[in-house]
């Protein structure tokens, strides 16, 4: 293990994080609020611990993937914990453990809350609680790739262990050229949606949260309705930018690239946008007699099926009144999630892609046994290694959610809740359904539950492995 | 396709189907039952068709695993449509869904009923019903492998396309005396339980129908409580047995040959057995307040851990009532299910360790990307063929899980019935929670959902790759 090298980039994280927190001032400056000062003293730690890890360059450049994981896995979690001090020392979540799942939740774009009443929050912190949905989206160390002159073979290692999905697809030969493009499309797509929200006289405040919310397919709603209370015009405009962000982000290089043909013949977008649009179809009829007419049933439909198969969770209306039906394939969805490479969670449309291929394969080998046969996604045929990792990642996934549901049932609350619960967390998805639904929170649920769902968060966001391996003895082994 | 040897082989299934309802016409002869015509019909049915299709023996001896998946579908369709009849004809369930619902739930040893009274059906019928478990349990092909003269290549496609779990084991060398084996094994254990059950003054007919749904891992129960009427006496020793018919046969034939260390050192046993143990405790302490004493919560959390790991399905108690954490212990144990080689249903616990083992290696493969490791069962190393298709097994088992969710979820009923009416039809457990609960049954789910389970029902019990074989179109393909 370099040590070295991953300190030095964790000090890099905690540099950033100050940057980060200067928003946020910003906020509290414009509204004159005294939360100024709550922030200001979180920057000060951050830089001070910062500066000193990063005072200088280590000469060992020796970096693997198991560095690459374990950085990516310390990063995140001094984000969660530094992030989680303004909410402590402001007195807007006065404990310590609700602090960190509300942060978690926001970095890991999940957006589920464990707040009662979140109008009542100066603008400053829900400012931060927003923004950190639109930090964790893109991963942070993806952005430090494309701002510090690294060199060495670590950007790939560390690429690899961020980015969700089965692997990573470079769009030009140099990884921090895909990062920096990655960062101007994630930049651009963000800045019209905010254009868009306020054509639609949203406040400007409300439009930057929002967006931040839907770039990071986080979630975290500014109102106590979520989406609610916005016209049909601004819930229009955010169900189509949630789905945009939970696309390939490739896709959009294509685009921008002039590859149209090859832009739209990405097997997953394709298989996306038809589970997202067989899902409005199945979900406007089933609850037709819910809303005013079918349009209205349509556009609802639509606004929480993107919502919840990009992971971002929004709600514009209670879907827990829903009938069975319309329930069931919204937790489905929940599983599905968006594709790799784009800012959703979930186990994405690619590994499920690869999982049907496979199961096909299967049932064909039993009819020639001796068939040798290869398994392509976009005519390119993929390799036994990611075949391996997409099925073990499956069952790990699985096991963890089992675990977890265990020790959440703990708490005694109904089937439902507690299923849903863990999910929406494992999936970063936002809300579920019963207790934790649209109009529910996380609030009631025992700091154990909170403290495996704040693990679920992190594990979803990273995608286990990265996680894991912090708790594996091998990894501190010397060798 | 060899057409010739699978009309055969089916023809000799419809043959032992007529000698198999022998059993049930001696019931009401006893009984003085005019149902007695009801089943001389099916067995007349079966025995012109059976001897027109096993006239002469087909000389073409090629037998692909395909054929052998083919012919055990096939096979399980016939006596589940053969099996019905007595159900229609006696007026006992007169719609045919029900009835093949209901036959399906024996064979499969489900043990899911639609009837709402068992207690005023006739006992030729209860018999029938309850015996279907036993001649499911250890599988119909196989039976008719112990029999039959059949020489060529079939005996293994047979056997592999119809015993449970993810590789079949040999006893002895020669495929048809393994099957005699585990026939007496079968035949002893399911004498001594119908011995001891009489020992604690239970009624002959009873001890026999409660055998052979413990036997079979069915569950079908002939009082309208289950077990719950009985004495505590004969719930101890059904929970053995039903623990008992959960091990890995191979146990028992290492003991019979008195390889005791080996018996005892088969790791999936251990962990089928460690699970249980740990379930039993988690139980016992969550619902002792439920019960008199700690000593009939341990008692009653064994009976439901046993009765639902094997997917047997019988209940002593509503288990609908207790806390969340036990319910979802027993889910999940919904889904582990029994020891491959065994007579019970589920993913089963060698799948499991299977998915274990690799995850451990794919975490190890972040600190070593170059390293070479065998994946080891009992200490021999398990085939890459027999991992890959481990990982498809659990990938097409979710897909099926979620697609039969969906259309059971039109029925509107609750998330919970929805959920574990399709989790215990498709592991062949028996009672769900709610509305499909131990005190409930299917009767009120649509037919279009009572097809799905039937489905599910057998896809279950052959493992699905047999099943899904007879829709996929290249198998009807010539070459």
């Amino acid at each position: 293990m370099n040590y070295r090298i991953i300190a030095y980039i964790v000090g890099w994280v905690f540099n950033l994080q100050a940057i980060f927190m200067v928003l946020p001032c910003i906020a509290a400056v414009i509204y004159q609020e005294e939360e100024l000062y709550d922030f200001l003293i979180p920057i000060i730690l951050c830089l001070v611990i910062g500066l000193f890890l990063t005072r200088k360059k280590p000469r060992n450049k020796v970096f693997y993937i198991k560095d690459g994981c374990v950085t990516v896995a310390l990063s995140w979690i001094v984000l969660s914990i530094s992030g989680a001090l303004p909410f402590i020392i402001s007195g807007s979540i006065p404990h310590p453990i609700d602090a960190v799942f509300e942060t978690v939740s926001g970095f890991t774009t999940t957006g589920s809350s464990i707040l009662t009443d979140v109008e009542i929050l100066p603008h400053s912190i829900i400012f931060w609680r927003s923004f950190t949905h639109w930090i964790g989206g893109m991963g942070v160390l993806v952005f430090l790739l494309s701002l510090l002159p690294l060199t060495g073979g670590y950007h790939m290692n560390l690429m690899r262990a961020e980015s969700p999905g089965p692997s990573v697809s470079k769009l030009v030969p140099k990884v921090q050229q895909t990062a920096k493009i990655l960062y101007t499309i994630y930049f651009g797509m963000t800045i019209l949606q905010i254009l868009l929200l306020l054509l639609g006289r949203m406040p400007l405040f409300d439009a930057l949260c929002i967006t931040f919310g839907s770039a990071g397919t986080g979630g975290f709603g500014i109102k106590n309705d979520s989406m609610g209370s916005y016209s049909t015009y601004c819930q229009v405009i955010t169900t189509i930018f949630m789905i945009a962000f939970g696309v390939n982000f490739s896709a959009y290089y294509l685009i921008l690239t002039k590859k149209f043909k090859q832009a739209f013949s990405i097997e997953e977008v394709r298989w996306y946008l038809g589970i997202i649009a067989v899902s409005i179809v199945i979900i406007a009829i089933n609850t037709r007699h819910f809303f005013s007419g079918i349009g209205t049933a349509v556009q609802q439909a639509a606004f929480q099926v993107g919502s919840i198969i990009t992971t971002t969770g929004y709600s514009s209306t209670d879907f827990n009144q829903w009938p069975t039906l319309s329930k069931a394939v919204l937790v489905l969805l929940m599983f599905i999630g968006a594709c790799a490479g784009s800012t959703g969670g979930g186990i994405k449309v690619s590994r499920i892609l690869l999982l049907c291929k496979a199961a096909h394969k299967e049932l064909q080998l039993y009819l020639h046994p001796n068939a040798v046969k290869k398994i392509k996604m976009d005519k390119k045929p993929i390799s036994h290694e990611i075949l391996r990792s997409t099925n073990i990642f499956l069952s790990v996934y699985l096991t963890i959610f089992a675990v977890s549901i265990l020790i959440v049932a703990i708490d005694n609350y109904d089937l439902v809740s507690t299923f849903t619960a863990v999910a929406t967390t494992l999936n970063n998805i936002g809300p579920g359904l019963e207790i934790a639904g649209p109009l529910g929170n996380f609030s009631s649920f025992s700091y154990l539950s909170k403290s495996v769902m704040i693990f679920d968060m992190l594990a979803g966001r990273l995608e286990i492995f990265p996680l894991l391996l912090l708790f594996f003895r091998g990894t501190w082994k010397k060798f």
